[in-house]
């Protein structure tokens, strides 16, 4: 698989955040050659909070995930990832892999399962052989090592063309704070809560209450905004742990907030620019909607239009076909009072093509690989932003050719 | 463009339906050398209905419709359809095109206005050269035909690759009623109470407000069941003109209301078969839901899937999609308790792969024209059945490389 003409020039450089360590191994869980498991470690004093899918069919993994969340934050604690195969849809087998998996680790790490938290990603309805994996563990822990995170975000990728990292660090109390933070994904993206599968580093101290309640927020704004095809995974799991190793306490701190939610949105449009078959990148603003409600389903209605997309891919103009996704919508909108905008350019308004439309204008504007489509409906205050990708060949290619 | 593998072997024989003439001319909208207007008169005594997108961006001559529905039913009545250009999104000059086309046939017919419908299908946003219609309107008028209804399938088409035309004739009181529709529609096929442009004739005889509740609920387990793409058009229009020549009165009855669903599911699995890129058609039925609501939710959910419709495109029993597709819907389900089939097939039950799961036969199956997904939710009564087609590498040429 070539890597994705919208990736990053280079995986960045992400700090090492103390409490934090890191090991990976090659499982052979499905990916021969290649590693398939990695393992992070938090030390005492760890909170970890975390979001997943709303999917009905979600996999045994995201269920332990979520019993566990919040139940307890004492000892160290442990996240192991899986990629080759989701361990969703699996039954009783399912269920038996994770218990398994925690088992092996809780006891090689000498801490509390209820502290071990699993992912899996790949194909779904594959009993997961998660002996290949416990067999491993016990390497795994003799190798865990603060600056493994690169490795890491290697090791979780499935149909992904590149590994997604993040970070920032900012200064609290004369202090600094860093966070960083891991993804995978390219397929079955349109998370509902959460998505793919995301971990975040920080060495603030904070706790579950602040944390949990800062990253339900923020993921609303930066992966629930995102879409590559319409399809919500049944694995979709972000995860964060803050090691508390800066000694600086965050809870309240609206610097953090951003801050994390800069980390956020950035890994979460590295998944877009590795939208499978993507050759561009699509932000769509809508404003002027009756509300923030109205807005959001205008957005996600022209994200994950099939006619929008391939007009996209084909570098056509084609502004006729929002007109169609904000109608079909199911917003209120007023075809009299609707404009769209194709990056500067006022492409309609006031119900009909704008007066000084230039077809050649927009067509080269269409040419760019980064692309603003503005939708204001001329209604009220209510906005919302998304962010998406085309639907080309290689979409079909990747999914009609063989089993991911 | 090659005709859809999916066509019927060839248009068929529709009988004349009494009061009923149709007429078709190449006025030159944007396709050259084929006709791209019809006109269809409708003799006095003519019951008319309709059903239309409820789009919020929808186009001039759908309002204009949706006015005149149910209005009057004096006197004899027109249909005028064009293709190439849908006069929608065109302001006031939208309108505008509307008034002059149904004056022009109003005027040269001797009918009132409130008695003349008009549908405009293909581009969005271009305003429609009306002119080149309303100059055709004597030469339509002078050539209405009572066997003119396959020429009039034929020029309301836009990237459809074959016309289509279905047809039934009941005994009612020892008397035959006919009942004899044609459609159009490819792409951009997600209906929302009404699809496309369909347009049923009978020489039954029944009242408005009897006929009009018969089409509204046949829509909902007919044209409301289908979809290409998940893309709901501007235009979508069925009308219906019952003739009363067959001296039939059908209101109340049964058996007529029966025989005008045959010829709407048959009409509306035609919009599938010739959806863009469509190699494989595919009914999905989903029973064993909390509610028919919820199985409608399941059903359109799955019918939407990139990821299921890439599958079936390339011919992968990916039942894993099929699981992802119930998570997603919003619809109730209980992993453990559904079960899918493809064809006679069970893939999975009890959450898992089924025990007799066999690879071999469940890609023999695939490999199919017509393909049946089966999903039961084992939780209550609720049923749904809905159709749609695979998602190829041709649409994405189709939608992606011109203007349609």
């Amino acid at each position: 698989m070539p890597v994705s003409p919208l990736a990053p020039a280079a995986f960045p450089d992400l700090p090492v955040i103390d409490g934090v360590r890191f090991a990976t191994a090659m499982a052979g869980v499905k990916y021969k050659n290649r590693t398939d498991v990695m393992l992070a470690e938090l030390a005492e004093g760890s909170t970890i909070a975390g979001v997943f899918t709303r999917s009905a069919t979600r996999s045994a993994n995201v269920l332990d995930c979520q019993a566990k969340n919040g139940k307890t934050q004492a000892g160290r604690a442990a996240i192991i990832v899986n990629s080759g195969n989701s361990n969703a849809f699996t039954g009783g087998r399912g269920v038996e892999a994770v218990d398994a998996l925690c088992a092996g680790v809780a006891e090689q790490m000498g801490i509390d399962a209820d502290r071990v938290f699993t992912s899996s990603t790949g194909v779904i309805g594959e009993p997961l052989p998660y002996e290949r994996i416990t067999a491993k563990i016990g390497e795994l822990v003799d190798n865990l090592d603060p600056v493994g995170i690169a490795p890491a975000a290697k090791a979780i990728m499935t149909t992904d063309t590149f590994p997604k990292g993040a970070s920032t660090t900012i200064t609290v109390d004369g202090k600094p704070v860093k966070i960083a933070g891991i993804a995978k994904g390219s397929g079955m993206i349109a998370p509902d809560m959460a998505t793919m599968l995301v971990y975040i580093f920080t060495d603030a101290k904070i706790g579950y209450d602040a944390l949990q309640q800062a990253l339900s927020q923020l993921t609303d704004r930066t992966f629930n905004c995102i879409t590559v095809d319409s399809d919500t995974s049944t694995s979709d799991t972000l995860l964060i742990g803050a090691t508390g190793a800066s000694g600086v306490d965050v809870t309240g701190n609206d610097d953090f907030v951003a801050a994390l939610h800069d980390v956020m949105l950035d890994l979460s449009h590295q998944v877009v620019r590795d939208g499978e078959g993507a050759s561009k990148f699509v932000e769509i603003t809508v404003t002027g909607a009756q509300d923030d409600q109205d807005a959001f389903k205008v957005a996600m209605a022209t994200a994950n239009s099939p006619l929008v997309k391939t007009a996209i891919a084909g570098e056509d103009a084609n502004w006729g076909r929002v007109v169609m996704a904000v109608g079909k919508s199911g917003a209120y909108a007023d075809r009299d009072k609707l404009s769209i905008r194709f990056g500067d350019i006022v492409v309609a308004e006031n119900g009909w093509r704008a007066p000084n439309y230039s077809e050649d204008d927009a067509s080269a504007y269409m040419k760019n690989q980064n692309l603003v489509i503005g939708v204001d409906l001329g209604l009220g205050s209510g906005k919302a932003t998304v962010w998406t990708c085309d639907l080309t060949y290689e979409y079909i290619r990747i999914n009609a050719d063989y089993r991911s």
